[in-house]
Parts: structure tokens; sequence; C-alpha cells
């Protein structure tokens, strides 16, 4: 089963792409875990932004047309910002959302606690914790799997790692029901 | 020229599409603007979120593709809601600006404030006196044209009535320059 992990933005979507035996249930868990691959969708500031949203959903809809996930796992709406911000990561949220019904993929919601809870044992988690998590995860005792980059240069690891992040969680939840 | 105008909501989006002469400049005003066609996308509250996201997609691209606009109005956001509904709306209209980068629609903008200002002469108009505002300018001397109805049962009038005042208010606006 592969699951697609998203954090929504304006400017940058992370993506990352896990893949889970399917009898995943029955297994021991710690292992189950493959990265298939993560980065973002960038869309350009100097472009209006209904252009850039058309673009998140190209974008968007290659990735899920290139890696055919099973289900979609998308991190729930904040509410620290301000009502511009939410309503900017209102109009990306739409176009991923949107994305996903257009290829019949299921979603599942989860909150920046939530994720922290779960992946990183802790709601107070900080943004390296998080990732620890993450790494823990996904390193398996098979060398050949892609490795994650925890020091990608330009500092946009972080939403191709949160979006991890709430892809595991989604694996998490699966496992404990 | 054909312009569309947008009010965006999850539940309804309004639409109106209006038709100028081209060559309106130099025209007498009160005249030129011509009902083509108004109404409401609605999308089933019963549905996923998701799933109605991808249908207001698919409705207004129908929309387009049958009236073919040249531009494309929308109301802008508005600030006096909570983060929750400003993240519905935002995703609603993160729905309409793609879709009108899909087309290659020029998209314009509008605050209820200018709306009212511009087609009922107040910035403090009521429904009712925006209402009228579009009646006066789609009344023309042409019998043979559509007829705004301004009674309709169900209420949802507004939203579509809604959509002709952004739509009209971009008319007076391309005049104005």
């Amino acid at each position: 089963m592969i699951i697609l992990g998203i954090d929504p933005g304006t400017a940058t979507t992370g993506y990352g792409v896990i893949k889970i035996p399917d009898d995943i249930l029955s297994r021991e868990f710690e292992y189950g875990i493959e990265l298939i691959d993560y980065g973002n969708i960038f869309t350009p500031k100097d472009k209006p932004m209904p252009e850039r949203l058309w673009m998140l959903h190209r974008q968007l809809s290659k990735i899920i047309e290139q890696y055919q996930p099973n289900q979609m796992a998308v991190e729930m709406l904040f509410f620290g910002a301000n009502l511009k911000t939410a309503i900017m990561v209102g109009q990306a949220r739409g176009i991923v959302l949107m994305s996903a019904a257009r290829y019949t993929l299921p979603i599942s919601e989860y909150t920046g606690l939530q994720v922290k809870l779960m992946v990183a044992g802790a709601g107070r988690a900080d943004k390296e914790q998080v990732h620890q998590g993450v790494r823990k995860f996904l390193g398996g005792k098979n060398g050949k799997r892609k490795r994650l980059k925890v020091n990608w240069v330009g500092g946009h690891l972080d939403d191709a790692t949160d979006a991890l992040a709430i892809a595991i969680c989604h694996v998490l939840k699966l496992v404990s029901k």
C-alpha cells in the first residue's frame, strides 16, 4: 500500500511517498515503512495566484499518476494564523483535496499536534524531534532503500519531511486500529 | 466581450454571465449590458469536501466552456469571518482561481464594499439595494433579453445576483478607465 503525505502551502507544498506491506498488521512494525520519494512542489512567487494554484494541481496530479498512491494523508487546517493566511492556506488546501478527489483517493487529515504526538512521541516536539522520528520510522534493515537526506540545502527539507511525518502518522493510525 | 462574475462558496457558488459590446467605451453606457445567464453551482452537503471541490471545478469548467467568457470577476476574500470559515471560503476560492487559470481567463477581484459602492451607489447598501442596482444595469431597451427573476424561490437568488453584481462591478471598472 502506497501512502502520499501532503503538507499544503501556497509557495511550497511538501510531499512524501511511503510504502507499507499490505500485510503490515501481521508484521513487526518498525521496519515496515519504505521511503519511496519526497520533495516539494514550488510555485513561483512572481506568478499570479490562479496560475500558481493551477501549477500546484498539475504537479500534484503528476505525482499521483507516477506513484499511484492508495491513500492520501494531509495536514489539517491550523488555527494559529490570521485570516489572510487562513484564506491562502485554504486555497492551496482546496487544490490538494480536489486533486485527491479527481483520482478518487481517500483522504485522512491530521493536526500538527497529532503528527508530533505520534511521530515524535511528544505534543511539544520541535522540528528536529519530528525529523528524528521520521528517520527512525524510515530507517530500515534494507540498505538499498532510498535514504532520507536530513541536511538538504535551502531549508525546504522541512515541508517535505513534514509531509513524510504526516504519511507516517497515517500508517500509525492504520496499525493502531 | 463576455464577463463571468463569481461569488465563491463551499455550498453555493453563484455565477453570472453578462455581455457587453466590444465598443462599449464609445457607447451610451446604461443599455450596454446584456444578461446571458446566472445561477448557482450547488455541491451536496452530505458528500466529503474533496469531492465537493472537484464537483465545483467540473461545473465551473462546464460554464466556462459553454459561455467562453473573456474575463472573470470574483468577490475578494472577506474578513468578517472566523478562521474556520476563512479556510472553507479559501478552499472554494482556490478552486475558482485555479479553474480560471486552467482556461487562461484573466481575473479581477472586488471587495464587497466595492461592489456595493459601484453597483448600488452606497457602501452601506443592503442586499435589496444591490439587487435593484443589478436590475437597473441589466434592464435594457431590448425586450428579447433574458429577464432577471428577482423573486426566485429558495433564497439562492442572492448568490447568483451577487455574482451578477460582481460582473457589473467589473464592467464599471473597465469603462471608468
